[in-house]
């Protein structure tokens, strides 16, 4: 990245040390922004991540099965990361989103450990004014980064951000290539050893039995509150109103606060443990979809379809699938709906099994 | 127990990779089931879990009184362990259950710290097909085990569980003999030194004050939210529907989730500290009923009865009492009921107190 | 303090091993009381701090930031500190407390890092029986003890408590004096070093250019939920009634469970990150009053006055700043209010930045 870094957001009230974020004009093409608020990672947050999410993948929830495939501890669930690094990036990119538009090119760089201080930066990549002129469309590329500054995870998102003064004309309109898959996935340096226990993942079904077009109903429902969602957030140190503020939100269209789409993309990965619990590892999302709001009291249920079966050069311990995982409110998956107004979530991911 | 280890749990769609779980004629009489997704309980679970329950006895909260009567650090709370064994079996026993009829014969077989890697397994110790026919009734012993597969907690439950095709005919009536009580009970071999100080506590009552007979209203009453027991059932890591899918249970007799039985349990044993804050270990449960569901909304209170004061060889330093705990829903415990609509939980089981 | 340590709390109920809590005639001036239930405060603790509040304040979240500017590792949260000493002193003092009427005189007088064992003794400094003598004024200053008993926080509160027996009189009124300030503020050895990273905690802002005068919109609003502040208050190890029984509580003014006020703090300290986001460090509270209640469902905001500048001797790299943050419920702060319905706290308090 280059170092031009930016000042601190700006202020909304003249002469206020808060900050109301950022619009639309305060960004600058190629612009670097070092995200506040770094966090260490404790034993604490992953404890209550699995409990606000039912995570049960088991690489990540038990020390013992780590270390008997290899590891000396159990990773840091890869979406949890996700979730920290958007996290940190809120206040200066997003608090004032209408929308957040998607994702893409998220590239899970490094395994992570408890003890871990993450800190994020973010790039802006494109900028482009709306035809109604105001608004306009962000892109950022955002990198968590770890004690070292190493980056750890990568992901570019775009956002319709407002203008403060939406009579201004910028004509701007830089849109970035976006890649529509990460490619080469990273794969993890360390190879799984013979231990794997499929009795221990609760799955029989290693890389080599998925098919590409096999689709999995993952059955489960979960009723989504306020409180879950809001606990789950800020341990994500995402700070945006529309999660919190339920006055503010009584004038919006759903009336009410809106659950983070990163949560609900937490809870639909905790969902597919039931049909790929041996897919321990996320290594990369290619694409992501938010397509309608979820709300407190929405049950959401989860389906994938396997999309790529991908072997790994030189690693005949792991292979990897393309996955899509789609997210539904308040109807069962059981029609495996690619569309409708049910339709939250569609994310495009790639995920590491052990082989046979 | 026999190495007839079962496979992993039959899927419901037909060559889906995903599971229903299993309904009665997926059970085989002394089938061994090994349950998946052992987990590690760290310091966060232990926070989460004081923090949803209200527990304060200080043996388990304060590292600092555990080292001043003789221990390395803090063990982890009984009933924590309890809920944690009986989640990992709930996938593969009582994801269909109609209901938890009862448990009995728990025994805590050693205490617990802080990093370790807990799994479980059951062996299916009865099968009866019910009168109609259309259900039946598994007794398992459920083992949870340390990460060396050392049993720490041993207890047996009876559910009844649906049959996949209610037509078949089984016939099968095989019925286990039940313990009323766990005899001898498990003697904690960590001798309590002279240091354990009443004013940290909170009670100046040790074993000798306790009478057979006494009542004691632990008075306190504490309202169970949605958030709160789902967090709670996703910690013990229990991912049955009933718990979770808001919009599967409206069509249920209740019209809501249930709250799962293991957190009354943890709730009421968090307010009988009010009258038995000495009590620090739980060494057995005997019997254990859940005569009543309870609902998000529902304010629980406890009331205690002593049942036996139990002398132990050898032991001068502590002592048993056999309990009868009733935790009761909507209305206080000051007429110590023993029965009615309001009665959730009858809990009969043995703890530890210093002597003086 | 003397040693003149009290018994336990008195029973309630004759006879009865529970204790519903100090009326105002079981209080005696200068008299001691020890609290039990010493905890030992874990990452767990402290990653449930900041995820049921939001705290995003940077040398309390980032192990990493605390070490570049010279600790070995993140101190805890100084309001987390209040509130946990607090918290085990109110089975003694306020179980029955019909209102909290202030503080004052808190002096946080160490800072504690994880592992450390909490516990608390207060000594009763005043006793007012009220002019209607059905009730009085019980006035204590709690101390919050390390695990060598070496005070690391302590305040003055004083608390309405009924009579066990409304008709009886004791005429009692001895108020004791109370400061208007904590002075001098305790200031902290430690020595920042010249790493402190704006970019890192997120504002520009240090100690020299806040002025006298200068008011602070916190912008952001939190609706506060049940689950919430009683997983919260639970993880204080507040165990009055006040906050958990809804059933109880209809019959109360407000018909609904009331919000722990020393949350409401903690909230708005955590509101006070989008303007103060370099004040890392909460020396003293001055005086604080909840004016009015706050119950789930509420929407707070927050708003500060910088009310003095105070240099400290001998100290080039911080300085200190009194300042008082009211926190406001179901409206903006943006008419900075200080008074009407609507204001839920007064909070007079000094807090430590770095120089430039």
């Amino acid at each position: 990245m280059l170092p031009s870094v930016s000042s601190r957001p700006r202020t909304g009230t003249e002469g206020s040390k808060s900050s109301d974020g950022r619009f639309f004009e305060d960004f600058t093409l190629d612009e670097v922004i070092i995200h506040a608020a770094p966090r260490t990672i404790s034993d604490g947050d992953i404890a209550l991540y699995h409990a606000l999410t039912g995570n049960r993948f088991t690489l990540q929830t038990s020390n013992q099965f780590a270390r008997d495939v290899g590891y000396n501890t159990a990773p840091i669930d890869d979406i949890f990361l996700f979730n920290a690094v958007f996290g940190l990036s809120v206040a200066d990119i997003s608090r004032n989103a209408r929308a957040n538009l998607g994702y893409a090119g998220c590239d899970f760089l490094a395994q992570v450990f408890v003890g871990e201080t993450l800190s994020a930066r973010s790039r802006v990549i494109g900028l482009r004014e709306t035809s109604s002129g105001d608004s306009g469309i962000v892109y950022v590329m955002t990198e968590g980064l770890d004690h070292r500054d190493v980056p750890i995870l990568r992901f570019i998102r775009w956002v319709l951000i407002p203008k403060r003064d939406p009579n201004t004309r910028t004509h701007i309109s830089h849109v970035p290539d976006l890649p529509d898959q990460v490619h080469p996935i990273t794969v993890p340096p360390h190879r799984l050893n013979r231990n794997w226990n499929d009795l221990r993942t609760g799955s029989p079904y290693r890389w080599e039995e998925y098919q590409v077009g096999e689709k999995i109903d993952h059955i489960d429902g979960v009723t989504v509150e306020n409180t879950e969602h809001m606990t789950a957030t800020r341990l994500y140190r995402n700070a945006a109103r529309v999660h919190f503020d339920g006055l503010k939100m009584k004038d919006s269209a759903g009336g009410q606060r809106l659950v983070y789409g990163g949560h609900v993309i937490a809870l639909a990965r905790a969902l597919s443990y039931n049909g790929l619990a041996n897919a321990c590892i996320v290594t990369a999302i290619n694409a992501g979809r938010h397509s309608a709001p979820v709300h407190a009291g929405d049950t959401l249920y989860a389906w994938t379809e396997i999309t790529e079966c991908i072997a790994l050069q030189n690693r005949s311990d792991i292979g990897a699938l393309r996955l899509v995982t789609r997210a539904i409110k308040n109807e069962p998956c059981t029609e495996f709906q690619t569309a409708g107004d049910n339709l939250v979530l569609t994310l495009d991911y790639t995920v590491i099994l052990p082989r046979r």
